[in-house]
């Protein structure tokens, strides 16, 4: 174990023996959630050259077929960062995104995947899918469906921003 | 419940009812850790008009009195993002961080929290505790010690990176 990368990227080691149980909650679910990150980060850039705000960007194309306004792509990629608009004209450049009208309003416009845009996520998410599969099967099926069960109730029970 | 907002930070949201379970568990982790960090970075702004790898930065530095190295700084950082540099000179322009010699390295500094400096994290921290205290005081007392539980076995069943 390479105790240089750990503290890089576990938040746990900040940690006190004074901490409320609360704040050692948070800081492993924090972990954890850098943990997988960290790798899906790693495995989408050598495999396939991509960033993560890349791969999110494509993966909210892909579930809106009819398009997303630039404003609305935006909001629904607020919290993975990244320069849309930068991301978007290089995805247009390559073929994998295009721009489109947006009927009834001449001044906006959407962007959607192309053919060949959708093609290549998918050949990712299909990856990424078993790269989640592959990570999370160090814990047994039955604590992750425990665990999967305590994510939802904590995510029901946490107060809408 | 704005469901706007809550569109725009939830990754489950992307869950279609051929995934895997295991992708599900991996994008409510997310949706979870997402949903904390949202209420922290604007509790952050609107108390202290501070951003979160702002706060992040403080939180190393408090951890090291005698200080942390520029480069070893940006490596505990390296997943909050920002840019350390421009946080670190901000920081000394307030008067609460300094930078010092390293002995033995005359071409080397390191920066520190200045009293003051560890006294305004620390009046952040005590906030930052309370704040993540009531965030998941929604969760019965048995369910966070359950999910402290299976978040543990989780981080220790994965690969390093």
């Amino acid at each position: 174990m390479n105790d240089t990368i750990a503290t890089a990227i576990d938040p746990e080691t900040r940690v006190t023996h004074h901490d409320h149980e609360a704040l050692r909650l948070w800081l492993r679910l924090l972990a954890c959630t850098m943990l997988v990150e960290r790798h899906i980060k790693a495995r989408l850039r050598a495999r396939f050259r991509v960033s993560l705000p890349r791969f999110d960007l494509m993966a909210q194309l892909e579930r809106a077929p009819e398009g997303l306004r630039m404003s609305e792509l935006s909001r629904r990629l607020m919290v993975s960062g990244g320069n849309v608009t930068g991301h978007v004209d290089q995805l247009v450049a390559e073929g994998f995104v295009e721009r489109r009208d947006v009927p009834g309003d001449r001044r906006a416009s959407a962007v959607a995947l192309t053919p060949r845009g959708r093609e290549a996520f998918l050949a990712m998410a299909r990856e990424h899918e078993a790269w989640i599969v592959e990570l999370t099967a160090g814990l047994p099926a039955g604590d992750r469906a425990k665990l999967h069960q305590l994510l939802g109730r904590f995510k029901q029970s946490l107060p809408m921003p």
